[in-house]
């Protein structure tokens, strides 16, 4: 219906604007932007919430709909009484907060000091605790606020799911460690190789440059769906990886929205079909993929023409540098390997939250037990600690598990893609991610919002969905790699 | 209001969409993006004619505002009457009659073939007329579009002020052109550097940067209001002049709308008072200042350190490089002089279409009798001639009249201005516009659309609106130039 295809293309304008604040908005336009997108969540809530969409729902003859008018209709309901079910009120109330809890934050932060934050953390996770008990309508609390994220996800499904994980990540961990380090790259690659290079990337994992584009900004992000998906990327001299394998990763969301069935273009299964499902594609690209050692041995020929020699001596310890395990305390720069431990503590200690178990005041002590049990070394601040992910301030309880459950997701998706593509290695060791592309894109991508997250997963992966692809792909390769 | 004040913030919103898709936007994003204009269009409308606005109105006590708080009040009921009065399908059949005729006009216009484009001029023509009818109550067609951008304005004022312009625009052009022509540019100038003396020029003329950017775009144009104003420019090697005088008049139109009073920001005042008085701020800048004996002795400079000896001898021949007359067909590459004469011909046809009086197939006839009139020779053809502007096609008759009007308000301000500051010339040789900016921004620009454009210029100028101050202008000015 045109109303709701309306609403579509005002949330593509709305995410433009944030892209357009991230990477072309003058510094001294901000105060103004604010009152910019406020008016624009204005017109989308009053939208979202229109009494005119329970009307239509109610007039709305199922038997005559195919399966992606069903989906459509499924996906316009569930907004619907999940936007009908929380006050106005209480709405604007954690609009405001969180908005003051973000400055708080990123003041705390910048001064280490957990107590300046805790507050207002406080706060945020009452106010959000109310709203998860207007949308659980007696349920579980936290099911409420992932079913926000991941639609249809369970937080005790995820904890047995994380609990087998968690064990055997820690083991491999602490086996690695103990063995002697890989050399990483000394010397310093400059700016405009990299970005000649990420464009290279973007372009060998699909990325459609006549629907998108690339520009710098503060954090790697992709925005947009349907034609129009931008991404954005950072160099860091010192570290070339962190650009192209950011690159690698936010091409995999992008794709996702641009190979999205173009009929369903500005309808609610025009998008992907949730945070997890959008982590496994930009995952996949950017590990079981694009960490290979098929990969990694047509990426140092390109790295070796972009930049000549830069101290790596062949593809064997090119493949070492890029998979190389190290200590580090942050979440966004963490390796395969640790990168689920760290988001496996932030699922048990926002869920201790939700449930009232954990205080916000003894956060930050609960933080520091449970990193140095998981990572064998304490916290030594908290901006490396408890105040690293903006998440929290921004009231985003129930978001961190997609990232673990993407990656699981991406473990299966690649135990059967690895099946349908006996000859993967040799095609990645061309550079040639085509067949693997297609793959994903036919069995999954171009579905867009089609069928329940876990559906997907299990239709195109030919199994429901387990940790056990992932930590045997894990333990395959850290193996390998380490001499284990 | 929260109302008013959130569909200001919509307005920007969708303006930073156009500007967009003019600099950032893939191309293959373009029928995504029409969906997305038009369903900001549809909010926008809804809100200007939401029938709350009346309720609104009529309870208001106006003794209680302040002279800001009268204007804004002024200006909404002007727009919701205006709105009101337009019934929901003829807005409609306009929109998409326009849009269809655009595209007719662009292959018309590539093909040199007007017969293509008169038939839906002429449905475009008969659809604004009736827009005009619903909008006039009984009083002139003309008058009524005329009003939509330089609200208080008459056709019959116009018609005779622009009369007195006419023959001494015709006799000075004659005359400059039986002169020896005044030497160019003969070689080309290298894109960075043009870039670079963009950044210079719209620096010396006070664009805030820190609120604005400047990007390039196949035409020039300013875009947004307040603490968001950026402005387009192109580069043409052999014409660095195409460039910077771009610049110089986008800057008038940004600075103008960046210096608006910070406290009217979003609200109906809170933008420049009409495209005329716009149009004198862009041309003050870019003609009476710009393009001066005194500011081109420093641009000189400028061009020198930038691109070294470039063929001309020294300040005086550059000069008259800038200002040099030619003849040609395209109002916007049309020098100071000829510029209005461009002008003039469209309104005069604009008015006897709308009467009646000219039937849109006799159009080009028209044109041409008219062009060959006034510069003494004859269009070779249609995308030279009746083909050669936009606006026709987007059913924008009333606006043309408003360009010669900013010259002419230009020309009354710039007599005033000189008066103020009787150090002017001293001044711009040391390319130092600040007390010329400052009096603009004081007398002029700050007030936004708190008066009535007449009145605003009227007081910033100290005398009533009068064509006087432009003519003696440009005879001074040319008749040094060429030794008349």
């Amino acid at each position: 219906m045109q109303f709701q295809r309306e609403t579509e293309a005002l949330g593509q304008v709305a995410g433009r604007l944030s892209w357009d604040q991230e990477t072309m908005m003058p510094r001294g336009s901000a105060d103004q932007r604010s009152d910019e997108r406020a008016a624009m969540e204005t017109v989308l809530h009053q939208r979202r919430t229109d009494p005119r969409i329970a009307q239509w729902l109610s007039h709305i003859d199922e038997s005559e709909l195919d399966e992606a008018g069903r989906a459509q209709l499924r996906l316009i309901r569930r907004d619907y009484d999940r936007s009908a079910k929380i006050p106005a009120d209480l709405a604007a109330a954690i609009a405001r907060t969180v908005s003051r809890g973000h400055v708080i934050w990123a003041e705390a932060r910048a001064n280490d000091d957990f107590a300046a934050f805790a507050p207002v953390l406080a706060e945020i996770l009452d106010l959000r605790r109310q709203e998860a008990q207007a949308l659980a309508g007696g349920g579980d609390l936290y099911d409420a606020l992932l079913d926000s994220y991941e639609p249809g996800a369970k937080g005790a499904d995820l904890d047995a799911m994380f609990g087998a994980l968690r064990p055997r990540l820690v083991a491999l961990r602490e086996a690695v460690l103990d063995k002697p380090q890989l050399p990483g790259l000394t010397q310093s690659f400059d700016e405009d190789g990299q970005m000649a290079l990420t464009h290279v990337l973007a372009k060998t994992f699909g990325y459609d440059m006549t629907r998108g584009r690339v520009d710098k900004a503060v954090h790697p992000f992709s925005s947009g769906s349907g034609d129009d998906v931008r991404i954005t990327t950072r160099t860091v001299p010192l570290d070339p990886f962190n650009c192209l394998y950011s690159t690698i990763h936010e091409v995999g969301h992008a794709t996702y929205e641009q190979n999205v069935n173009a009929a369903y273009r500005l309808t609610p299964v025009g998008h992907g079909a949730s945070m997890g499902v959008h982590e496994s594609q930009s995952r996949i690209y950017e590990n079981q993929l694009g960490r290979s050692r098929a990969f990694t041995g047509w990426l140092y020929g390109q790295m070796r023409d972009t930049f000549g020699d830069f101290g790596i001596a062949d593809e064997d310890a090119f493949y070492g540098a890029v998979n190389r395990v190290k200590n580090g305390y942050i979440r966004t720069e963490a390796d395969e390997l640790q990168y689920n431990l760290h988001v496996l503590l932030r699922f048990d200690l926002e869920r201790a939250l939700v449930s009232g178990d954990l205080a916000p005041a003894d956060l930050e002590s609960a933080w520091n037990d449970r990193f140095a049990a998981d990572f064998g070394f304490a916290v030594d601040k908290a901006s490396n600690g408890v105040l690293q992910d903006v998440h929290w301030s921004a009231g985003l309880f129930g978001y961190f598990p997609t990232y673990t459950l993407g990656n699981v997701y991406a473990g299966c998706l690649y135990q059967a893609l690895r099946k349908a593509v006996p000859d993967l290695d040799a095609q990645l060791g061309q550079g040639d991610t085509s067949q693997a592309l297609a793959w994903l894109r036919s069995n999954l991508q171009c579905h867009g919002g089609l069928r329940s997250p876990r559906d997907l997963i299990a239709d195109a992966a030919g199994m429901s969905p387990s940790e056990e692809p992932l930590l045997d792909y894990l333990e395959d390769k850290f193996s390998s790699l380490y001499d284990l």
